[in-house]
C-alpha cells in the first residue's frame, strides 16, 4: 500500500480492466467518475447497471465508494473505490426527488450545468447568465440536505458565485485550472477560486490539454509551478486533482459531451473544425499510473510532505468525510 | 420501549400521521411496506420519493429501513423502521440489472409473480403453472447475490416449489395462510409451507379476511390456534405475522392490485361482484395499535416466552440479519 492517499476526482475512460489496473499502478485509491453527461434518469440507471457488473467482474481492483472512509479501505486492501458523478443535472430531469434517489444510488457530485443553460443554472458557453433558477435554489438546498456536492466545473460565473453564496456546505469546481494561468473559457477567474476556497470549497486541477498553457505540451514543472502558486493564493487544503482524463474514448463520445441531443449543429466545444477530436494528453501524464509524476513534480517546487499529501488526495478525503452524508 | 421486537411483515395502508403512531403505539419496531404492485421502474421510483418525503417529515416516527440493525435500533429510539418490497416484478421490468438498483434503493422483498404470469413466475390464479421461468432462474441467482429476498405468496405452488429449491438463500411468503386451515385459494398447502421452511424460510400470517376462517369475523382464539398448531408442524423459528393490512385505502385501490393495467375486464381477485371492495379487519386487530391482541392470543395458547416473542418479531428479526445483504 503506498504511503499517501491519492484521489483523483474527475475521470471519465472508456473503462477497461487496464484502465482500473492503471489507477491501482499508479496508487489512486479513489476516482471520482462521470457516469452522465446528458442522460436521464433512465439512461443514467442504465449507466448504473453498467458500473454494477465492472464491480461483480473486478472486485480485487475497483469497488463502488459512498464514503470517505471507502478510499481509506481501498488503500488498505490495494483496490480503488469508484465515487459517481453527473456533469450535468439531466439525470434528476425537473424532479426534485430525484435527488436523494440519485444519492441513494451513490451519486455524490453533480454538476448543475454542462456549458449550456440547464434548468438549475447557467453554463459556460451561455452568452448571458442569469445566475442560479428557481428550481436551482431548490435543488441546492435538497443537495446540501442529503450529500450530494455541488459541482460548478462548467457553469458560468455568475451561476458559481450564487452557488457558492447559496450553499450551506462548501462545493466543488472539480476539473479545472485557473484563468490567469490559461485563459481558457474554462479555467476559473480568481475571483471565482477565492470565493470558491474561502468557504471551503475543492478546485480539483485538469489535466485535459484545453485547460493547459501550452496544450498537450505543457511542461510538469509549468502544471506544478501553477498549483504551488495556487496553494499560495487559495491554501493547500483547498486543492487537488481532477484530471478530466477521458483516456481510450473514441472521438464519438466528446461529440455526445459536447452535442448530446440538443443541437444538429456540430457544436466543437473547446475544440475547432479543424481539431474536433480529443488532444493527445501530455506524455508525463497519459493514464492513472503517472500520479506519481505529479508527486514528483509538487515536491520539486518546494512544496512540503504535508502540503503534497493533501494535493495527491488527503485534501479531497477530507473533502468527502465532511459533504457525502446527510446534514445533520 | 416494548420489551419484545414487533414486526409486521406486509402492509400496503393509505399511509398517514395516524397510521404511523399507531405502529408505535402497538410497538411495531419494523414494519415491510408494499411500494409496487403494477408500477414499472420509473413509476416505482416516484413512490420510493413519495416515501422520502415522509422519512423527511416525521423522522420522529419512521426512517427507511436496510438491516436488521435498523429493527433494534427503531425498538431504541422508539420508532419504526421501515422497509420496502414489490407485490410483483414489474419493477424490475425485463432488465435483471434493476434488481441490484432495486436493492440499493432499499428494496428487501419482491414477489415474483402477482396471481398473474409474470416474466418470472405463475400467479396462484393462472390455470396452468410451467413453474419458473428462464428469466426466472436468472433473477433468483441474482436476488440471492444481491440480498434482495423472494417472496412467493400470490404464486402458484409449482412455481414457489421451483423458487424454494432452487434458491440458495431461505424465501419468504409474506402474507398467507395454511390451506387447512382455511382453503382459500390464496392460502398455502401443507406441501408448500413444509418445503419453505425446511429450507430455512418463513411464513407470515396474514389477517386480510379473505384469507381467515369466517372472514372478518374470525375469532382472535381460532387465528391463534391456527399458528400454534404451524408452530407444531412447521417450527415455531419459521412464521411471524405479514397482516396484509390495507388501512384507509379506498377501493379504488383494491381494483389497481388486482386489474393493473392487464385487463379491461373486472377482475374480483379473492372478491366479487356483490362484494367488490376491501372486507372489513377484524374487530381484533382494526389497525398497527392492536399487536397486543395477537400477542395475548399467542401466550392463551400455551406458546411459551421464546416462541412468542420470535413469531411477534424475533423470527423476522433474524431473517432480516440473514438475508439483506450481499451473499459472502
Amino acid at each position: 500500500m503506498t504511503k499517501t492517499i491519492r484521489i483523483d476526482n474527475l475521470q471519465y475512460a472508456n473503462w477497461s480492466e487496464k484502465i482500473f489496473r492503471q489507477m491501482r499502478d499508479g496508487g489512486v485509491h479513489g476516482v471520482h467518475v462521470t457516469i452522465a453527461y446528458h442522460e436521464n434518469f433512465r439512461e443514467t440507471v442504465l449507466n448504473i447497471e453498467a458500473w454494477n457488473r465492472w464491480f461483480e467482474q473486478l472486485p480485487d481492483l475497483i469497488f463502488k465508494g459512498s464514503t470517505g472512509d471507502d478510499v481509506r479501505l481501498a488503500q488498505q486492501t490495494n483496490r480503488t473505490a469508484i465515487f459517481f458523478g453527473f456533469q450535468n443535472p439531466s439525470p434528476i430531469e425537473d424532479d426534485i426527488g430525484l435527488i436523494e434517489i440519485c444519492h441513494s444510488l451513490g451519486v455524490r457530485f453533480m454538476q448543475l450545468s454542462y456549458n449550456n443553460q440547464s434548468l438549475l443554472a447557467t453554463g459556460c458557453y451561455e452568452a448571458e447568465d442569469p445566475g442560479i433558477t428557481r428550481f436551482g435554489r431548490q435543488a441546492i438546498l435538497e443537495m446540501n440536505r442529503v450529500g450530494l456536492v455541488i459541482d460548478m466545473s462548467h457553469s458560468a460565473d455568475r451561476s458559481t458565485l450564487d452557488a457558492i453564496d447559496m450553499s450551506t456546505r462548501p462545493i466543488a469546481i472539480t476539473h479545472a485550472n485557473p484563468h490567469w494561468w490559461h485563459p481558457a473559457l474554462r479555467n476559473k477567474s480568481d475571483e471565482v477560486i477565492s470565493a470558491l476556497t474561502a468557504k471551503g470549497g475543492m478546485l480539483g486541477f485538469s489535466l485535459y490539454p484545453h485547460h493547459l498553457k501550452d496544450g498537450t505540451n505543457c511542461t510538469l514543472e509549468s502544471f506544478c509551478e501553477m498549483i504551488a502558486e495556487c496553494a499560495s493564493r487559495y491554501g493547500a487544503q483547498n486543492i487537488g486533482i481532477g484530471s478530466d482524463l477521458c483516456q481510450d474514448q473514441p472521438d464519438s463520445v466528446v461529440n455526445w459531451m459536447r452535442n448530446g441531443r440538443w443541437s444538429k449543429e456540430m457544436d466543437f466545444g473547446e475544440g475547432s473544425a479543424t481539431a474536433a477530436g480529443f488532444p493527445g494528453m501530455p506524455e508525463w501524464f497519459q493514464n492513472s499510473g503517472h500520479f506519481g509524476n505529479i508527486e514528483n513534480g509538487l515536491y520539486a517546487t518546494g512544496l512540503d510532505d504535508a502540503q503534497v499529501a493533501g494535493i495527491m488526495g488527503g485534501n479531497w478525503l477530507r473533502f468527502y468525510d465532511e459533504n457525502f452524508r446527510p446534514a445533520t
